[in-house]
């Protein structure tokens, strides 16, 4: 078997083979054809930890991934995780992959999948992301290598000059970033929409990967109100985590949501103002790391354990 | 984090620190300082596969193992596992571990340390194993290297001469071994019982590991007849998943059983004849990764991945 840091996924998950894992994850998703059983959540020393297992054809992925807040003041991460892939076939354990960055990447990835769908090219004008932790940071990244794009502005409540920087991106306001982007990647920890409908462009694309509560907000009801499709990782998962979809859907606001994997494998046409809501889905990690074993195994990327 | 492959576990766990370290699990687990959540069962492509976590102050552990029969034929071990152990303070990945390895090792240092404490001794007389696989191997590699013997006996269905003849020890016949063995671990996939009272002697200990199934037998009914003291890993446990206490129980012939975290905690004599039996718990798991991890982070043993 072999192990794959944080280093090593970045060099093997390119933005186009991130992209086209996500792709492949969600069109097996929405088919059937994987299967995400209950994953497993565990309380300890007040923390969450969750245990997420899934399997199709050719791979069995568990990942186990936790939210330590103190972790901030230790100067580490706040979310830690570990992904194990296992052959279906033999039950031998293949790699062992950071969970931390397996995540990001497959997370920015789904979001930049939406912005190429809703524009049915790679082309999306002017691209704002709101929030400058490790999300946002992957976001751009993705973004900046796959998409083509005029400029990038980047707003959060703090440390987004120096994301901005980072990237050749431009800081700015919230309200500047809502009313000159083409597409928005929201990526925050706000429990209050930060996305608000009246500061809008007409025809809009947002990702929102924040607010994964049902009582939680990232867009505002006029957003949605505006939207043409609502689309979503999973109807299930979003059914039961996200208030951006649970309560305009409850409000009477939100009447039809379609999942990306049905997008996909129907070739159905994203009608723009739209907004995707993604929470993440276990397919994600099972086909990113399924992907990423391939790349370095080819590539003779990670350490081997023998 | 480091990952310790199956010779390396081998390495850190001495027959000492092993059943030191299952002494210890038993110990937390009776007194209920060990949370053992429920584990999850899928079933992959017809196989079994189990999903189990288990956390106290010190350790979080999952250990995730299948059974995939099919690997007979394949030339590798039909049960591979994977064990994760994390910081239960800042979630951070610490170890990954051989899972088939560190099994074998947890579940013969519990045989092991229940014949010690039947005979309140290290000194045993002789020793039958019935069984010639993994577990067998284990077993007759931990008892006579921890414990004082006069002499090691081996029966089983095949191959036995050739594990006999590796340990120095005795090819007998199933009736021999039974009639002259002091001790007798029964380490068989058999779902009848190879454990048959008529033949024991007086002041047996065995201790049974097959049999893991409400409707398989490893022990008969008159072994059980006989014995003083019945001891278990966890009655939780046994109350599910064995034949071996659940139809005696049922039967009106096993009147009392005792956790073997009882015996230790409250320094409970063991009567002989006595029967543990042991299905195997995360108690196990989660010591014995924390202890291999601590032993080989002092003596820089493992693969380090940074």
């Amino acid at each position: 078997m072999i192990v794959l840091t944080s280093e090593q996924l970045e060099q093997v998950l390119t933005p186009d083979i991130a992209i086209n894992a996500v792709r492949q994850a969600f069109s097996l998703y929405s088919s059937g054809k994987i299967t995400q059983p209950q994953r497993q959540v565990l309380t300890i020393k007040g923390n969450w930890w969750g245990i997420m297992p899934s399997f199709w054809e050719r791979s069995v992925v568990i990942k186990i991934v936790n939210v330590i807040p103190d972790n901030k003041r230790r100067g580490i991460a706040a979310v830690q995780g570990s992904v194990l892939l296992f052959s279906p076939e033999t039950g031998e354990p293949l790699a062992l992959l950071d969970g931390t960055t397996l995540t990001a990447i497959r997370t920015s990835a789904a979001s930049v999948l939406s912005a190429e769908l809703a524009f049915d090219s790679r082309n999306i004008g002017n691209l704002g992301v709101i929030g400058a932790g490790t999300e946002a940071r992957y976001h751009i990244k993705l973004a900046t290598s796959y998409l083509k794009y005029s400029k990038v502005m980047v707003t959060a409540r703090s440390s987004h000059t120096q994301l901005a920087k980072e990237f050749g991106a431009e800081a700015v306001d919230l309200e500047t970033l809502l009313k000159s982007s083409d597409v928005i990647f929201a990526t925050t920890s706000s429990s209050s929409p930060v996305v608000l409908g009246k500061f809008l462009k007409d025809d809009f694309h947002v990702s929102s990967i924040g607010a994964h509560t049902p009582e939680s907000r990232e867009i505002d009801d006029e957003t949605i109100k505006k939207t043409k499709t609502f689309f979503v990782d999973s109807l299930e998962a979003v059914g039961k985590e996200a208030g951006d979809y649970i309560q305009p859907t409850k409000a009477g606001i939100l009447k039809q949501a379609l999942e990306i994997g049905e997008i996909i494998n129907k070739g159905v046409k994203v009608q723009r103002p739209s907004v995707f809501k993604t929470v993440g889905i276990a397919a994600q990690d099972n086909i990113t790391a399924l992907v990423a074993y391939e790349e370095a195994v080819k590539k003779g990327i990670g350490v081997k354990i023998t």
